[in-house]
């Protein structure tokens, strides 16, 4: 029996979940997680000097899954290893949806006894057509139903991008870093050893969630290499698909078969396979989130002449390199532009060649920047624009005087709800990281991508114009 | 004449300073700059309006140069360029030092009118020996003396670091990126557009300086190019030099023309001039603070094969994926080392292949970190070890216990007091910003680099490694 699409979604927005194993010696951390459950949660633990500790959490415990008085959608698994295929067998029994099976020890250790526990659970779920989620894995992040497996989680309001993880650190770092960058993700499933489920599955429910605007991965590798590839196909038309792809080189390959038992496949298998599909390939989670703000936030476009305004001369070098770099073009404006930057721009130091040295604008005259921003939105020779926010130290100033910010912050939102091109600011941390880091989030509040240096910026802008040049073309 | 370099020392270690043409429009900003100077102070100011404001500061106005009723070592010129030809013959009447040339406005804006003022000062300078340092530049810093061109830069205690920037931004950012490292500077001169002293002689300088172990420069071009490869071959066989070009790309090298009027020549002529003479390219600030790091605090050692210690099995993943694609290895251990990790390690979703996937023992077991770092550092297959700080929450423990954090750091730096194997921490700001950036210093202070990220890590490690390499290798 496979699983269908319809008991994965069943599992993955559960009206009730069932937690077994839990325990004080972890601080009942899966219990506590789904504190910020929406629906009702149940306990399964048997052993007696546990279940005061539950209780004590408001949790009513039973010493089996089949004894709970309820339909469970959910089961979260954090038994030891030689227990698991005794709750699966419950499991079945009971007629859950779905189990997240945290419990690790299985074929990813390389010893016979892991092997044969993992092929008896799975022997159990494939026969009862259970969404085994892992094992070896967190789990679910449902933000909008409140399922966790993480206290850092946010919940409430669930968002647009949608997580396959084959790392439970990657799937818990790609939440937080992209909740810390203001995204908000639709559900993140973190799938282990994928040993019933494996990422085409996930990728058909992400493709046809509702919710899920974009998709997101991280993966070592996969077993049915021509469904993935037919599956993610299929999805990649829809949505973008943004892949981060683990054991790229081959000791990072050796390295995954520790972790999650995978076999990954050559890596140029993977780039060709994106370029078939027009999924977008990342590096590292700094990148994947890069990416993903593009993506989110800035207006679709695929051409590559940008104009980038920096703050000063050095930074003009700077940004200019990096942009050229990473394969996109900065060309000069029409002579109609040049014309009218004559009439006005007559900073001292500055230059609008393009790149654009602002020499400090963005602080003393925004009235010129709004000028500016209407004459590169018209220029027929610009695609996209880059702007640096602050070179040097507009960051204090800013903090010391939020109505400034404020002020300029609109200037940005009316120019991106007015432009049809892409628009993205860079703001470099530098020395002022405390200061930045207060400030960033107002920007991305505004729905504008905020990049943290030139060549981050730059290579996600040629990765996501890449993505809509080849969606263009068809 | 040309310009001797006892003149340059004594124009970069100046006794007395006066600054000519500061204002109240700027804050007083160049003479407030050297409130930290320790020697004495004087301004020059024609203009009756802005004398009071100058004299509330305590300092003693003139009218000229000439009339200052001491010697002049170093000269901070921010007058209107109509009038730098003027006060360049008073400093030449003088018989100052150096002047350090913040008016902008020469050959870098590409009218005749600027050019003519800059031939000009040329001539006078070149007449009278004087070290004229720009124009169209943030001058000097210099630390120990208390000569600064931003209120930001720390003053007192004299580093060992030497820095030479054609972008007054770049040597600002450098010097406070550095602090905020925890490095500090020798000197630093921000050179404009370098019309009398350029970069060689800037060379000369630090090679000669008994202050600077490590130059560093932001380059766009030089104008003497035998001279400059003649000069750089000589002072990088004495002491690491690691070069920040700026204007890599076709469009960056257009950019430095508004700039600093510099001629880019093509990369890869930098890129084989580098490999002669043994010189470590960078291509942005983040870079050259990287490697900064490791030529300071890590153990000089040319091998390329790495051990890699992450906290979790997808950090071991993707530590291994940066630094392999960096060209460094992740090779095996002995047969003595695995003998001897197995009779300890049992780490439940540890791993000791290498990487090392430690699975949290940071934290939770100090006492294993200190065995693993003695089977690696006698091992002969590694050459340098890398460690992953905190995959996830670590810092929020670390924040909450300041005592577990100091018994790691302990440990740390015990390990790599030892160890004669480069040794760099890796700390991910993630979701955590706040809180890393108040660890990182702690880290720093003992003398242990830590990098942002494994790509960044990787990258620094493998140019530092080559360097050492080449060194080595004569």
């Amino acid at each position: 029996m496979t699983v269908s699409q319809e008991r994965l979604a069943r599992a993955l927005n559960p009206r009730t979940v069932a937690v077994v194993g839990d325990k004080g010696a972890s601080g009942y951390m899966w219990l506590r997680n789904q504190s910020t459950f929406r629906g009702k949660v149940y306990s399964v633990q048997v052993d007696p000097r546990e279940i005061p500790g539950i209780e004590a959490l408001g949790i009513t415990n039973y010493t089996s899954l089949t004894e709970i008085p309820d339909e469970i959608d959910w089961v979260i698994c954090a038994v030891p290893r030689q227990v698991a295929p005794r709750v699966m067998a419950d499991a079945a029994a009971k007629g859950v949806a779905g189990v997240g099976m945290f419990t690790s020890g299985f074929a990813e250790t390389g010893e016979e006894l892991g092997r044969q526990l993992q092929d008896a659970i799975v022997e159990i779920a494939r026969n009862a057509g259970i969404a085994l989620v892992g094992p070896n894995c967190m789990g679910l992040y449902n933000p909008g139903a409140g399922v966790r497996f993480s206290a850092e989680q946010v919940t409430g309001e669930g968002g647009r991008i949608g997580v396959i993880s084959q790392s439970g650190t990657h799937a818990i770092n790609t939440s937080l870093l992209t909740a810390a960058n203001g995204m908000l993700l639709s559900t993140a499933v973190s799938i282990g050893n994928a040993v019933i489920l494996d990422v085409p599955d996930y990728l058909e429910y992400f493709g046809n969630d509702p919710r899920t605007e974009i998709i997101a991965m991280y993966v070592e590798g996969v077993k049915e290499g021509r469904r993935f590839r037919e599956v993610l196909a299929r999805v990649a038309q829809r949505k973008p698909v943004v892949i981060w792809k683990g054991g790229q080189t081959d000791a990072g390959a050796r390295a995954t078969m520790s972790h999650t038992a995978s076999l990954a496949s050559a890596m140029h298998i993977w780039q060709a396979l994106a370029r078939q599909v027009n999924a977008i390939m990342v590096d590292n989670l700094d990148e994947l989130v890069d990416v993903l703000q593009l993506l989110l936030r800035a207006k679709p476009g695929g051409g590559r002449r940008a104009a980038l305004m920096a703050q000063t001369g050095g930074q003009s070098v700077s940004i200019t390199d990096a942009f050229a770099k990473a394969g996109l073009e900065i060309p000069q404006l029409t002579e109609d532009s040049y014309q009218q930057l004559a009439g006005f721009f007559n900073i001292i130091g500055g230059s609008y060649q393009n790149p654009f040295d602002m020499a400090g604008t963005v602080n003393q005259n925004p009235d010129l920047l709004d000028r500016i921003f209407g004459i590169i939105d018209a220029d027929p020779n610009i695609d996209a624009i880059v702007m640096e926010m602050s070179a040097l130290f507009a960051a204090r100033r800013w903090v010391a005087n939020p109505d400034l910010f404020e002020d300029l912050l609109n200037r940005l939102q009316a120019h991106q709800a007015r432009s049809s091109k892409p628009f993205a600011t860079i703001l470099h941390p530098g020395h002022l990281e405390a200061e930045i880091a207060g400030l960033r989030p107002k920007i991305q509040a505004r729905g504008i991508a905020v990049l943290p240096s030139f060549d981050r910026g730059a290579r996600a802008m040629a990765r996501v114009s890449a993505y809509h040049r080849a969606r263009a073309a068809g």
